[in-house]
């Protein structure tokens, strides 16, 4: 197996030194290309921990195709401390999240779509990807260079436009995150639920085939915006180039023998993309509509008990979590006095929570998965 | 004069405390409504020092119409330091803008406006004018009400929305800002600009009649929304309530003795609604379309040397900036070799720059206004 | 039993509202006094939940003496959130550790401690005591005022100084802290070692009976002063006045759950104290001296994957943690070529860790017991 | 003139990139040795464009001596931005003052200084003086091996012992900062306030010969020693190293045409030390002891009206800032029932301010020269 290395300036600080982006990318025999970066919110680690050991997994097998890893994907980011906790989730000169300053590329560069659709609808669908990724190479770079020449290359836009270009060649794109304190879950587009479930969470978030700024979005788009031009010439395809975001558990944390267990759920999809042998299965899965996956927000201020672990499931009147507001205690009966709680309305699951229990009123308290639906065998 | 004091709850603090807005509305004779407030940004103050002057100089004044002043408009951002700074501009616990999180009521409530314009096209612009406000209450009270049953109102929504509904019932809307380190100038969207001109700001930015989500764009938006629906009904009425972003200079400084200045802006404008005796007057100002008024984002990273302050006229090929990395200084020639500079490419005024000389690639270095048009007899 | 609440102004914001402290005092029978504080450092969250409990606790028991308690004893501390976490462990405009503001008051007072030891020395220590407390009352007064009219009072010395104050009339002082992510421990000056162990906490940190700026020794240190003032006079006294730093496990956690048995720590306290009935126990624990309590600092930058646990013990020779650089790897054999690993120089027990994975050279990575006493039957 | 330029690595971070400080020294023919670093606080920018101007002038002299240049000496704490202002005063982890991390090295060596001065009182001073730098430049070697070997070097010291150590070998040595908002003004400790007229500030602020932790003061300390040393042994000498904290105006301002007169002061202290020809000179200049450089912390918490710009004298009486606070305006006299002063107690000159006008109670308002004492003709 063949590996080569890159590297790209990203940003460059105000004492003179330049952060770089490395790129590792294995090559086997011919086939499908694989991208998968992480940590683009900079406290999100785990994906490191999962890329070290499919890369060391990768040296003791037979693999077609080849993959492009991108450890510490933002390295401004996870370098950002304030406190022992890392200030890794938005940029903190501008506020920007770091997951919703990617571009609907083909909208935003004016590719003309329909004009490409109508020149090849004849082609087979493999030469069409073949022409429209090489066309999407060219696109980002004129985009990159025309923000360049009139100074519009934002803080946020370099490093992002780098990363879309770079996963724009891919016909799997995987993007390592984590959640707060959280399970492990999965956001997966509508096109390509069926493929999701090839990459085992037992939480799918189902999202609409639109765009929303983030990574996976702004990686299917292009190819969403291409299905629907070459529709109207009575083309009729099926995309097979997937883009997801792999949740796995916390923040703030890096385990190596989780990883060594997270990393099936990669090496199943490279079989069912073809990167490696064997027969691809599928596990038991909760799956729930994004408009079903709910952010519960703190309806007061206080201390708070969280009375459920993610992963866990509730019922409806549960109680999720007990506020304490010490200002207004009554000392004759002091834990009921100041106490409030915040019930379930439904029954759910809880995907993630705050990492803290000092909230203020209007904070995310919660984010719940409802109105299940299950996938396989599961209940 | 009489004065009407009320208080809003907007944040539970984790510790127990509430944070209020605290609102002043003061009351002439009949006439219109004007809604004033400040820092919603919380670093820039100089908003609250303009408010109290001129509640000082209408207790001696005649006024027909109403005030509600609202210093402070948002104390959670305001009393947030990190150093001896205000981190105030977007939410530190979501990096939310904290003028980018209003809504296009409108739209967002699902409010039949087209029924509206139907049902009430017959009537004067003024009755209308009276219904619609009545209307956008109940809207915002439904909306808020929704939000809060169904646990979705989050950390700054209860804010903006509240701000908002205090200003729905306003016949001109002033939303006091600063820029970092700023000249004076004045947001307008296209439909007031000859409006606009009363405020008597030498720096105009003309935005479009559109939604972006600041509280000048919310409060006009309706009123855009209304005009274009009772078009479809034959009935062409134009807008008589101006809703603007008022830029009082550089964040982080509060002096009441520019502010006794600062006040005439907001007196001449209350002629021109009515609401003070006395013939409103302009003076001579430079206009910029939004397209025009540019962000210049650092090319480099590096120590920063401003060579125009806000306000300045350039030309181009003048330097406007000189960056100077301290990592690469050849000690033979260690200025020149160090040194590279940031051109304009054409003319421009600088309106703000960036308020530190320590810069990382791709900040804002500078916002300027180009191909300037001139109204009045500026050169 | 009778409750008193009183309210303390300290710290007027930017916006003009005031923090307050709110102190709760429960009075028995005649008695001891205890005073105990949680959340000086503002994320340190679960000492609040045992005064819920304990208050509760009280109203059903029999109790000598009084209590006051003052939970959230800083708020503006809590309520500093930087991201989802809480920047609390030192104030964010000055760096100041909220924990290492206090002042030695006999020291700083230039309060004749001589001449009072010299006048008094013939009264019982019961009287010495009283005396005493009153004259620390008057000293705390003065000097606040002092600082007050040359406007000295800084930001933090208001708060510190009036926690100080309120604590210094009371036979027993315990301050309630949590680790980063600990286990449960405590601090103790040598003097009250044996004191301690009624605490039944199973590690014990062991300080001298020195001042350092923390509020166990602020607390404590004029009794060690006067002490020894005694001594020269021939008075030797035992200090039955008791003040310790109670270590409640991690930072940002509120459990209600956790705190029902956290209490029994204080209930025994309280036995030997003499505040309730019954004969007080101890648990068998660790000691270790604070020259042996040492803190690891990482040798490197990297991703960690921490191998132990806060409360588990290892050997000479164990891997404490694991550094992943990322930015070096070598894809032939990934995992080993980037990684570096902290090894145990001698056994201990880890008792705290750092709650990122993400470290910085130098950052602290564990704070560990070594050179364990043995205390009871403990092994 | 030869240059040296050396590269120190100091802090890896946790993405594996490693910061490091870059010395320039320039050789000319044999003399004493100067130490001159900026930015130790991240913020506090000018001293780099002095040290610009400065290597750019010794390339066209001719100079004895030689001089160390470490412009951006703490990179870490330049590049750590949250919103556009730099967080640089202290550790963003650890909350450590990054100017008061220093050692009084003599102290925490344990070097036996008593025998040293035994055994060399009888050279002469310049003999002295070579071997006592040679000894300190091992006894740094050695305290930091030991910490690194017992995995003590935390986060700060490492940085701080290093410049320190390099300083060491030093006869000057110059640490540039600046003020928040201020005034050029010099500190400089009783044994060389004759030799630091020769840096020709305004203003001198006059410290005590003792250690507080901050650079200045961590480098004459050995010498200070060295001193009482000898004098015990009949050996009386007079300190010819000089060791200065020089405070080039505000932070966040890099200006090189400021620069070019700001390094006036340190060509004139060459000349003065023999590595410049030329006779050095001196201005008029207020000095004033340490114990009258007062603080004025804030009475209260509002929005801030300055009054008095630094440099500025005032007398007593003077109202220095008004204080707003926008939660207790009476709308009938909104000016003045919200406003409150504060008065000078003693006339003085403003050094500094408080660089934001929203302030919290007890933050740092001014720093204020009081009981003048004039140096030459000032008045």
């Amino acid at each position: 197996m063949k590996w080569i290395i890159n590297e790209y300036p990203i940003k460059e600080l105000a004492t003179g030194e330049v952060l770089n982006l490395k790129t590792y990318t294995v090559h086997g025999s011919p086939g499908p290309h694989i991208h998968i970066q992480a940590s683009v919110h900079g406290a999100e680690l785990q994906g490191n921990a999962v890329i070290l050991h499919l890369m060391d997994l990768l040296n003791s097998q037979k693999m077609k195709g080849s993959i492009t890893f991108i450890p510490l994907a933002n390295p401004y980011a996870t370098n950002n401390k304030i406190g022992t906790y890392t200030y890794g989730r938005f940029n903190p000169v501008t506020g920007h999240n770091w997951n919703r300053n990617y571009v609907d590329i083909i909208k935003e560069s004016n590719f003309n779509i329909d004009e490409f659709a109508k020149e090849n609808k004849d082609y087979s669908w493999g030469e069409i990807r073949s022409k429209f990724k090489a066309k999407l190479e060219i696109v980002f770079e004129k985009y990159v260079e025309d923000l360049i020449q009139s100074k519009k290359l934002a803080e946020n836009n370099k490093l992002n436009l780098l990363l879309q270009q770079l996963a724009s060649k891919a016909d799997g794109i995987l993007d390592l995150h984590t959640g707060p304190v959280a399970t492990r879950y999965l956001y997966s587009a509508e096109y390509q639920e069926q493929v999701a479930y090839y990459l085992k969470f037992r939480h799918v978030v189902v999202i609409p085939n639109e765009f929303g700024g983030a990574m996976d979005e702004a990686c299917f788009m292009p190819w969403i915006h291409l299905r629907d031009a070459l529709k109207k010439y009575k083309k009729n395809i099926s995309i097979d180039i997937e883009s997801f975001t792999l949740e796995f558990g916390s923040e703030e944390t890096f385990c190596m023998q989780n990883a060594s267990k997270d990393v099936e759920s990669i090496l199943n999809y490279m079989k069912y993309k073809g990167l490696l042998e064997g027969t691809p299965d599928q596990i038991d899965s909760h799956a729930c509509r994004l408009k079903n996956f709910r952010t519960i927000y703190s309806p007061k201020g206080g201390l708070v008990d969280y009375h459920f672990e993610p992963g866990q499931r509730y019922l409806k009147g549960d109680t999720l979590a007990s506020f304490y507001n010490l200002k207004s205690i009554d000392p004759k009966d002091p834990i009921v006095s100041c106490r409030s709680k915040v019930m379930a309305e439904e029954d759910g699951i809880v995907i993630n929570r705050c990492p803290s229990s000092s909230v203020h009123q209007g904070m995310e308290l919660f984010q719940v998965m409802t109105k299940l639906e299950e996938h396989g065998a599961i209940k």
